[in-house]
Parts: structure tokens; C-alpha cells; sequence
């Protein structure tokens, strides 16, 4: 086992369908975006992850990919200076508006997390061993995800209704959310806000406390609130919600939200990267950091940010973007492994009707996901529905995220700005 | 390889021979205690570290170990547990008063950090890798050393003196900072200071300075000197040295020096667990961290503290008490995987003229020790020595360190008090 090296790569990107899902920008469009990487190596041992699809991502994948011939799989320091040294000068950009402001560091991070992951999982099938055991040991066995509430219309404009139907108020929110734990077991439950006036969310979450009254609950309007309107809405809730994510833009604001609510705040937009945390933490902006190892820049940037949401007291999330199985198991064995994850982690899972793993290595379990006991993230690509994917990638024509523009076939005034409330 | 676990643990506390040292406290007693703590496994693998060797360690080391049986040898958060568990309400304790004062944190901390790194001695000779390689890669395959001065009498009272020679004044130190190149090529240099008046301590800095013109200098007083001393020196020295380490003592009196200085301060004694790094931080007190594993709590708690100052943008040094080559070992593997270690690490090498490895695996290169190539740690265990070491245990009566008793033999009012300029 002294040898495992890399040979080349391979990146193919996929669509896969997506329901209208409402957020602070607009609305998810037909189709989500996805890359699956394969590293390949002199051992004939393939490492796979699942990466963001869009245009700028494949393009940085693609330019990194050439610079890792050679690399040692288990040489992570040698990747992120290959991967920094290939990207060079990137013009910064971001598969999403939802987790910050771009930055060369964080394009830099997310192309590092999409090869870093595939080499942990090559390290795992070539020595036997699960990665959530190369990242220290599993301290649990079984990691808790969160049900994630989405209004939604019923179905995208000029299609028919999709599987889940409509939820545009608190009746349609709870309906959600039985079908959500009734299905899946979510002991706990967030839902993503920003999307109505703030008081009829407030009304959505007391329909969801009278329903579930056990159920710690979270409410993320990601950004679209000024201070003043989130003064009020933590008023309301605090001794409601579990935390409040995000009510308003930056740290400063975040800060301004902070000083008088003793409601926790969480966030995967104000720190977002490790060039954000210093200033995040002495304004006192946040008390949660929802990590997410697609953009923070892999397993140990992850357990980095987990060391410092230690020492300086903080809580410990989980962040999502739509994705697959491939990437919900490799955040399951991150969080198996990340001693102070201190909340359930959040997964867009239940909304996707495609998949491109083989069944059964990954599934929900009391609202759980158990760490997959094979080696390496434990998981085999379907190859059957990677080519079918990738097909409806081609066909479906789109190559960016954008919540903005679907919006405007209902709201031709729309603009996404924030905060709107 | 999917099976590699511990099936019991053998500890063996060993003596060396150690010169008259001098520093804040006292002076080195006629030997220093170490402990060699070899973790055996089922695959007939076994991992070796080196720890402190006083009588409060081995009571933890022991307590601890009959609680490793069974432990997967990559279960580094299991070990964690285990030994936390195991020391229960320790009493803290410390093996030397110039690393801080004690904790049950510091304590469970370094009882890990003797197992840990045992473990991935074991982890890379069961997968014929380096332990450097299970760290993240080397980013360099040699790692710069700094040569380490002492104040020093010719010997210990009583007994004949040492090869090494007295320095007790500038010229004196100059002399031995040229023993330290020429023989080991070290391209910086550290005065332990804090034993005479500042002013004397001040000129042997300036007579380094003429005397190797190019060579980073370092001065540590070991929080011998109240805050008003510090300004002083800080103010003579500022443009001379490459940082001062721990001038006063506590994190309130380092914020205070590095307010009207812009020497860096670096640390090893104030900020010396991760319950000190918040306010270490917010007060400004320190812009470098001397880590060491032996009592940060290992290898991946080493990592987490470099990533802490990575992101909160402090230089990061490595600290030494004194060792053997296994422990010289562990830091070389730990130094070649830190990225951001900023400056040379400190080593009590050269002073110990007793080892317990074989020799040819750790050596001085230019002022560098090249990472050791063979698996693990890369080091084997001189069994021969090891008895005659563990004799010289049995025989020498020392069971702490102590720096006060034997500075009595020859000041009788000694108290050890700090400070004392």
C-alpha cells in the first residue's frame, strides 16, 4: 500500500430534476446542476465525488484535473498547492448566491473539496477502511439530518404539478412536515424563509410548534431581512426556534441582530470561508456555523472550521445545496466524525426524485443517515443513471444556477435583491 | 488492513543524562526523566512514542492504557474518549512549570498525545506509509531546526565538567552558538534567557548579532520579566530579534508588552491550551504560538492549533522540553505535514548525549532533520539502550523535574520566583 497515485480523472456533469423550491432569490429552476468526479489511480482504485455543476465549476475542475497526474492520494497539502497553482488568477464565482459573496479562496476551496473527497475515497477502498475512519473515528454511527421545509408552487409554470404539491402557507408548511417526518423520521425540522412577509413565516412556525411540539425548529430567510425586521421576527420566536440562520446580510448586521436577541444565530452566508472567521467572531455576529465541506474546501478544511467553532465556543452545523447521494454520503461520514457537531445537519435529499448511486448504501433512518459500512464513502456509481443524467444535462440546456430568472415567468418585476422585508 | 487493534500497551519510564541548564526557574537537574510507550496491536504491529517521564504522567500514562484494549488504532476520537474517561477528576498536574500552569484539560491532553502518536506510528507501519504522509503529505522533507543556547555552568556542582563547557557571558555564548553551527548547520539561534540582569542578556544578543550577522536570533526569558523590564528590552532589541517569547508572565501582562512593541511575542506559556486561545487572541497578547504535541494533545490537535493561527493569521514555532530522537521524530513528522509553520523549531538535541533509537534514522542536515523515509515514525527502539536507560531510571532516584532544589545547592535562598528582573 505504499503506492496509490493518481493517473487522471474524470468529470462529468449532470442535471437532474428539481422542484420549485422558494428562497430569498427567486425560485429553483427545472433542473439542478451536479459534477461527478472520478479520480483514478496506478492502483486501479477509483476515488468519487460529487461536486457543483455549473459552467464556472467544470471549468476550474477541468483545469485542475490536468494538474494532479502524479499526485499522491494520501498527499492533501500537495492538492490544494496543485490546485492553487492551476487556478492561478480565477475570476472568483460562485455556484450559488446562497453562501456568500464569491472570492479566489473559495473557488480555490470548492475546487480542492470536489478532488479532496475522491482521494479520501480512494484511501479508503485501498486500505479497507470507511473515511469517516480516516478522519479520526466515527463518534456516532448514525448522523441526524433535519427535515427541510420549502414553500413551493405546485409544480414549475406549464408543467403539471409535481409528486409534493404546493405548500403557500402555514396549513401547506405542516402538511409538508408530516409527510417529511412521517416518511423519513426528521426529528427536527428547518424551514427555509425569506420567502413571505415575515409574519406569515412567524405564523408558519407556531403552525409547526402546535404540530410538532417536540420538534426543534429552525427558520432560514437567507439574508432577506433588514435588522429592524429581524429584531422583530427574533422577538416573536425567541423560545420558539432551535436558531435563527441568516436573518439579515454581513457580519456587521449580523452583529447588529446578535446584540439584542438571546435567539442563537446561525449562518452560511456572513462566514463563509476562514478569512471571514476573525472577523465573525470578535463582532460576536454568529453563535452557530453551518459548514459544508463543498465550499469550505473539503473533510479537513471541514474539521478545521470544527476546531475553531470548538475552542471559541461555537455550534457546529451542517450547511446543504441540492445534491445526490454520492454527496450525502461523504457529509454523513464528516459529520460521523466531527466530534462537536452540535445539531442536526440539513439535506435537500427528500426533494430529489433522481439519484446517480446504486440503492441501498445510502437511506434515511429515524431521520438518520447510518454511516455506509463499506470501504472508502461506501457507495458504487450507478452507471446506468450517470449516463442518463449526463444526457439530460445535455438536453436540458441549463448551465448555471439561476433562482432569479424562473421567478420572472410569474413576477416579470422580480429582481432577487435583499432584503426585501 | 481493516483490522488493526490495540492489545496492549507497555510503558517504560527512562532517565538521561542531562547538563546544567539554566533557566528562570532553576537549573536542569543531572537527568530528565522520559517515558517510551509502545502501543501494541493484534496485527503484531507496534506503535512507539515518547512522553514526559515524571512520577504524575506514568500514574495517567498507566490509568489510561488499561483502558486502550480493543481500540481501532485509527479511532483517534476513541482514544480521546477513552482517556478522558479513564483520568476522570485528575488531579491536574504538570511535568515542568515553563509550559503554563496545570489543567485537567492540559493533563488529559498530553496523556493523549503519548498514545496518539504511538497510534500513527502503527497507522504508517501497517500501511508502509510515513507518518508525515497520514498527516496531510509533507509539504517539505526537511524541517529547519533552531540551534537552542543556554546559560550553563561548566557542570553540575560536585561533579566533573560536562563536554559542553560553562557560558555565562556573552563571550561564552558566542562560543557555544559556534559549537551549535558548525556542528549541526543550524541557521537561527535561541537564547534561553531570564537567568541574568537584562542588560547582560541584551549584550549576549548583540554579540550573537555581530557574530552571525545573518541568523534569525530568539530570546526567551520564560515570563521572567515584569512588564516594565519587557518594554525596556523590547525597545533595545527591536530590529535585532526575530521574535521574544514569554517576557512576562500571564496574557494580560504579554497585551501589555506587544501594545508598545513591534517585536513579535511569541508563546509557550501563556497561551498553552486551547481554553486560552479566545482571550490569547482578543487581547492581542501573543503573534506567535510555539505548539508542541507532547501537550497540546498530539498530532491532529497540533493541526487544529495550526489552523487557528492560520486563520487568525499568527505565526506558528515549535517548542521543545527535553527529548530523545523519538520524540525529535514525531515533530519532524508533524513539522514537514504543518504548512504554516512559520519559523524553525526549537530542539534540546544537542544537549543529550544518551538516545533510545537506533541511530541513522533522525539526523541533522544543514540545521534541517530530513523526514525519516521508512514507515511510521521511521525510527526503531535501541532495546539495549532502552534497558540500560530504564536502569539509569531506577538508579538516578529523580522522579519530577525539578529546577529549584538543585539551583539550592548553590544558592541557598533560591526560590524560583517570577519575575524576578
Amino acid at each position: 500500500m505504499s503506492g496509490l497515485t493518481v493517473t487522471g480523472t474524470t468529470i462529468t456533469p449532470i442535471a437532474v430534476k428539481d422542484p420549485p423550491l422558494l428562497n430569498s432569490v427567486g425560485v429553483h429552476q427545472p433542473f439542478a446542476l451536479r459534477s461527478i468526479v472520478e479520480v483514478h489511480t496506478n492502483a486501479g482504485i477509483t476515488g468519487l465525488s460529487e461536486a457543483y455543476g455549473d459552467d464556472p465549476t467544470l471549468a476550474n475542475l477541468r483545469a485542475a484535473a490536468a494538474a494532479l497526474v502524479g499526485l499522491d492520494a494520501f498527499d492533501i497539502n500537495g492538492l490544494g498547492r496543485r490546485v492553487a497553482l492551476a487556478l492561478g488568477q480565477v475570476t472568483p464565482d460562485s455556484p450559488t448566491e446562497l453562501v456568500g459573496a464569491p472570492s479566489v479562496a473559495k473557488t480555490v476551496a470548492s475546487t480542492v473539496s470536489a478532488f479532496e473527497v475522491a482521494l479520501f475515497d480512494a484511501q479508503g477502498r485501498a486500505l479497507g477502511r470507511r473515511v469517516c475512519d480516516l478522519l479520526g473515528g466515527a463518534v456516532r454511527e448514525a448522523v441526524p439530518f433535519s427535515g427541510y421545509l420549502f414553500y413551493k408552487w405546485a409544480g414549475h409554470p406549464g408543467q403539471e404539478p409535481d409528486r409534493f404539491g404546493a405548500a403557500l402557507d402555514p396549513d401547506g408548511i405542516v402538511a409538508q412536515a408530516k409527510w417529511l417526518v412521517d416518511t423519513y423520521g426528521f426529528g427536527s425540522l428547518k424551514l427555509k424563509g425569506g420567502v413571505c412577509p415575515p409574519d406569515e413565516e412567524i405564523a408558519a412556525i407556531r403552525a409547526l410548534r402546535a404540530a410538532f411540539p417536540d420538534h426543534p425548529l429552525r427558520l432560514d430567510p437567507n439574508a432577506n431581512w433588514t435588522v429592524q425586521t429581524s429584531h422583530h421576527v427574533a422577538g416573536e420566536l425567541d423560545g420558539v426556534l432551535e436558531y435563527l440562520e441568516d436573518p439579515t446580510p454581513g457580519i456587521p448586521g449580523m452583529a447588529a441582530v446578535a446584540a439584542r436577541t438571546s435567539l442563537p444565530l446561525a449562518t452560511n452566508m456572513c462566514v463563509t470561508s476562514f478569512e471571514d472567521v476573525p472577523d465573525g467572531i470578535a463582532q460576536g455576529a454568529v453563535q452557530i456555523i453551518l459548514s459544508d465541506h463543498h465550499f469550505w474546501g473539503g473533510f479537513r478544511a471541514s474539521q478545521k472550521l470544527a476546531g475553531i467553532c470548538e475552542t471559541f465556543g461555537l455550534g457546529l452545523s451542517m450547511h446543504s445545496n441540492t445534491h445526490l447521494g454520492l454527496s450525502l454520503a461523504a457529509m454523513t461520514h464528516l459529520a460521523a466524525a466531527t466530534p462537536n457537531l452540535t445539531y442536526a445537519c440539513d439535506t435537500h435529499s427528500p426533494w430529489q426524485t433522481e439519484e446517480v448511486i446504486e440503492p441501498g448504501a445510502v437511506r434515511f433512518v429515524d431521520g438518520t443517515v447510518p454511516v455506509p459500512p463499506g470501504p472508502g464513502l461506501g457507495v458504487t456509481l450507478d452507471r446506468d443513471a450517470l449516463a442518463r443524467l449526463h444526457e439530460q444535462y445535455r438536453e436540458c440546456g441549463v448551465r448555471h444556477r439561476d433562482d432569479i430568472t424562473p421567478m420572472r415567468v410569474v413576477h416579470p418585476d422580480w429582481t432577487g435583491k435583499r432584503p426585501r422585508f
